[in-house]
């Protein structure tokens, strides 16, 4: 049975990681929401695991997962349950856990790389708050992204198994999802992501190395990977860039 | 051998939801920042682990645990290793999930409250940055608080085995976590919080019934639980609650 994703159908968002180990696993899977009405797919689908108030286990907002009876939201949680399914993950708890802890640190960029342009209401738009933004992607630029890169530098350098991949030796999902995470810092950041990532060479290595992935690149070139744009998580406002 | 929490030590902040499953469990734990340097503890100690190059596996930020040779970093991360240590979490696959996922979405709660005094920039003073926190803070009392609780009060509502616990019918991580969320909620926001837990009335009795329990009580009365305070994540600045 095919693996059902469940997220915005015009935007990578936070669905993008998850999107992103069910294509380098080529795993079946239906990317429900932008499916077809007639065919029982489309966002009525989605929105009706949220809604419905026969739900035991409402996820809070997409991307969710389902797996036959099982159904989970929130990205890392959605990678901790594939992982070991996908071939995504290695075998060992330390690995585990591990692997997972890089995750929840990639999330906790991307949600700030939200907040740049969302500082100081989710429910207002850009346009509402570009003073404020422009504050806040400031310290982004120059404080945080050069922050979180020197650290996964840190842990690409010290894997004893060398530094092409995050965890061990083989590709993890976490390797994936920091790829997104570089791809999505240059579209929306290019200048400071440019400058930043010459002092993480073995990150910017990872980010070249991943999209060379045979199924990866397949994926990327494909209709099925959604351009990223202004309404996604990453969004390119060069006012916001130096 | 005793577990190590390491965490800022005059703060309640991230490090409260790992210290509330150590004391619900009676854990033996030692919390090493708070501790005496001259018996190896306190701050010195806990940076080591962050910035000695020799770390292969760094934490990004407290907190973080160990065990013996584990190291975990990431707040949901370490309650993942230490559910089923601890008799924090259910048995099954499905149901240690769907805690972690709760937790995540507490996370996710926490990071929001925290921005709500830092909206622009984690490197500012809250002084600096007053006007953008009361647009911010009002957005998160009008809609974002209204709009968790009553996701956790549908998951109390339809947990078949009760609304007592949010997950079967036992204490688990996630019934400490969302506690400690109210009570953080209830020190900030004092005015929007009980307005909103008016409307999720099982949230508000989880929140009462944890803090009956023999252990933790024993623990919030104590010494070891640090006063809410304007340096945490939880500050009540008045002119944020309306």
């Amino acid at each position: 049975m095919s693996f059902e994703l469940h997220y915005w159908p015009t935007i990578q968002g936070r669905g993008e990681f998850v999107r992103l180990a069910l294509e380098a696993a080529n795993a079946d899977y239906v990317d429900v929401a932008r499916g077809c009405e007639g065919e029982g797919q489309g966002m009525a689908a989605m929105m009706y695991f949220i809604e419905s108030p026969d739900q035991v286990r409402p996820p809070f907002a997409p991307p969710f997962l389902i797996d036959g009876k099982v159904i989970v939201g929130q990205t890392a949680a959605i990678l901790l349950y594939l992982g070991p399914r996908l071939g995504l993950v290695g075998k060992s708890e330390t690995q585990r856990l591990w692997t997972h802890q890089l995750q929840l640190t990639i999330a906790d960029v991307v949600a700030e790389a939200h907040d740049t342009h969302h500082p100081v209401g989710t429910g207002l738009y850009y346009e509402d708050q570009k003073k404020e933004a422009a504050k806040r992607a400031k310290e982004f630029r120059q404080a945080r992204v050069p922050k979180y890169l020197a650290w996964f530098e840190n842990v690409l350098q010290r894997n004893p198994r060398g530094a092409t991949h995050l965890v061990g030796g083989r590709l993890s999902y976490a390797d994936l999802s920091l790829f997104q995470l570089v791809d999505g810092l240059l579209y929306a950041f290019p200048k400071a992501t440019q400058r930043a990532l010459k002092k993480a060479p073995q990150v910017a290595a990872l980010h070249t190395s991943v999209a060379q992935h045979k199924r990866l690149a397949d994926y990327l070139g494909s209709e099925r990977r959604i351009a990223f744009n202004e309404d996604g998580i990453f969004r390119h406002y060069p006012e916001l860039d130096r």
